[in-house]
């Protein structure tokens, strides 16, 4: 199950970065199942990654080669997260990067003459928790997706980096700076459908312009947009132990991003991640709605953000929302468990798609059941929650709660 | 679906304290749906409410009147819960009492010479949200529960009670201070299944003993009981709007519970509070498996809550319990998303009804997948998280997430 239409967008190549695909049955023979990307040596990269204490051995390498040098290679692979896997996992995370590295010092004694340090690749795993890398055939299959390293690989390692999704994530514009003439082009791809509710990062996301930016403006615009894209969305509430997001700027248009472009440049961004973040929604495990819930009139962010994540998380709202059924009354109790100081409830007004259902914290006048049947029809779902009291507004995207998402996560490991 | 027998106990009477339930078709006919419950006037009450904002119209009014005095009636109706019910919902509420404290104020007259004031009834409703209190039937039903006043009258109060609960919940036990041979007790019901994490009380809950006990004592041993039994379960982690616990004394043992004995009391009535508290565990929506989570060695005992709850609520963990899978991956992640401070994710250790999963923040090295599923096979799971960095152990109970869940929750309004 998933929303929307799923349609795989038209992916624009971002001059200086290229992906390559490979099948090295990880997991499953067949699929494709391990990327490798490339950014030109000029690249300026960003990066964030899980909050979560646990967090897989190559998030821990990966933070420890991006604070020593600037990366030329990412190294992906679907079928097993290595998280939990201690010693072990540290040190295949760190194999993986030299025997990439190696090949690939071995290839640039033709054209360039640098030797690639392991320093410069950063691993990144996803897929099962606990179980042991199986590196034989990660290592095997790293020259083949060398091989087929092209700007124009963005649909394979969409599909190579997937796990539980049901299909692949992509999201790319060009656009042109006011009073230039010249595209500048971002293209990003993602994975993720549970374990979702990234704190500072995904599951899995890369993004990639040819805008020239410096490392320190990059970070700072992938600050901003992930927290408007990816730190709004919620299937189930469990941040994973692997969540990074990456995004490489690799300059091949000579456009250069400074203080005077940067707010148009972020503004393009959060397009991009927005829609990056909301394709993870669509595709959220079992979801059959997809539902923004946007809380207003609050007196900061962060309180908005509670009362959303609140109800996002739900699982009698979300249980509600997968029968159609406007239930209210479980909207309500969500709002006010949300621990909001001083709360007048008797302020609190909901909707849901336009129709008024909650006025002074008490069911509106105007509602009738069967207008708000009519409203919960939908598959695009709007909850939207007014506490009156200030003038913060934040939107959090999240699914329904279905049969299928307890089929999908009680039968995931057998 | 529920765990355990759930067999119903032998319920000691505690003299001084009459329970008569009527049906009254509040929302089916013919089922017992409405509850009087009677106490002496020397009783002595303590009692806890919801902490959810958006609290029912009876909380604020027994709130009210427990401000200005002694209770003498407990009016409990179950089918609709009169939340979200606006000016109408504190009307209805006040006047289902004073109905109740005229119609004993005219049988007051023959035995006992005090008019019953309105203040000294406190209402109780549970059901669903939202919609107006069938004030007609509940009304014309009170004279059947108050002629049905009896102290033997416990189980018939345990159904009149009840929710989408599928069974009565009671626990009942006699015990004698060291020294005296008199016997006191304490008995008590409760309902709850779903929208269940109570915050200071859960669903509803009454408690009654024939100790003699001042008011200010008596809340004191509630505060700390509750916090060891109903504050310490989730179902859904959704706190519901009409949450309340009752602990009333009679005082007819004349036995005094004073600061020497409070200890001993204490003990005996967080046995009752524990065994009512795990009953709606037990009960929960859809529950397959009755799960404590218990973590130790935690810095304080808000750590180890926070921790323990974290891994009771994640839909990823509950899900793998419906499938008896133990998949220690999830409770690792749900341990490293709980915001513990500067965790040491290498001391943690972690079991499965004592077979050791996870050691030093990795999986045992002594674990088998087999070992593995053959604790999960059990109903009754203990999931022990060592933390290694404190003193402080907590215990929260809860169940698991399966399709049944599910399906209760989206056709719980059709």
């Amino acid at each position: 199950m998933a929303t929307g239409s799923g349609k795989f967008p038209q992916m624009h190549p971002v001059p200086g970065f290229r992906l390559g695909t490979a099948c090295a049955g990880i997991k499953t023979p067949g699929r494709k199942d391990l990327v490798v990307m490339e950014l030109s040596e000029s690249a300026s990269v960003a990066a964030v990654f899980t909050q979560n204490a646990f967090c897989a051995a190559p998030v821990t390498v990966a933070k420890q080669h991006l604070e020593s040098a600037t990366p030329r290679y990412l190294l992906i692979n679907t079928g097993n997260a290595n998280a939990g896997t201690g010693e072990t996992g540290l040190a295949d995370a760190q194999q993986s990067c030299e025997v990439l590295a190696e090949l690939q010092s071995q290839l640039s004694t033709k054209a360039l003459p640098t030797k690639v340090l392991p320093t410069k690749v950063l691993p990144f795993s996803t897929g099962v928790i606990g179980e042991p890398l199986p590196m034989d055939k990660l290592l095997a299959g790293i020259p083949e997706a060398v091989k087929a390293l092209d700007e124009n690989g963005w649909a394979d390692a969409a599909e190579g980096i997937l796990t539980t999704d049901t299909r692949p994530k992509g999201a790319s514009l060009q656009f042109n700076l006011d009073g230039s003439k010249d595209l500048l082009t971002i293209t990003g791809i993602t994975k993720g459908s549970g374990m979702i509710k990234p704190n500072m990062a995904t599951m899995l996301g890369f993004v990639a312009t040819d805008a020239q930016i410096d490392p320190e403006l990059l970070h700072r615009a992938l600050h901003l947009v992930t927290n408007k894209s990816f730190n709004r969305i919620t299937v189930d509430s469990d941040t994973s132990t692997n969540d990074a997001v990456v995004l490489a700027a690799t300059g091949a248009s000579g456009i250069v991003i400074d203080e005077s472009s940067f707010e148009q440049f972020v503004a393009h961004l959060e397009k991009v991640f927005i829609e990056l973040a909301q394709s993870i929604i669509r595709d959220g495990e079992g979801a059959s709605k997809f539902v923004s819930v946007v809380v207003d009139s609050a007196v900061d962010s962060a309180e908005a953000v509670k009362v959303a994540y609140c109800i996002a998380e739900s699982p009698l709202v979300k249980t509600a929302l997968a029968a159609s059924d406007a239930n209210w009354g479980r909207i309500l109790a969500a709002v006010g468990r949300a621990g909001v100081d001083n709360l007048d409830v008797s302020k609190v007004s909901i909707s849901l798609n336009d129709v008024l259902i909650v006025e002074q914290g008490g069911r509106a006048a105007c509602y009738s059941e069967q207008a708000g049947e009519q409203a919960m029809a939908a598959e695009d779902i709007t909850i939207q929650v007014s506490l009156n009291r200030g003038t913060a507004a934040e939107t959090v995207w999240t699914t329904d709660l279905t049969y299928e998402y307890v089929r999908i996560n009680a039968e995931y490991r057998t």
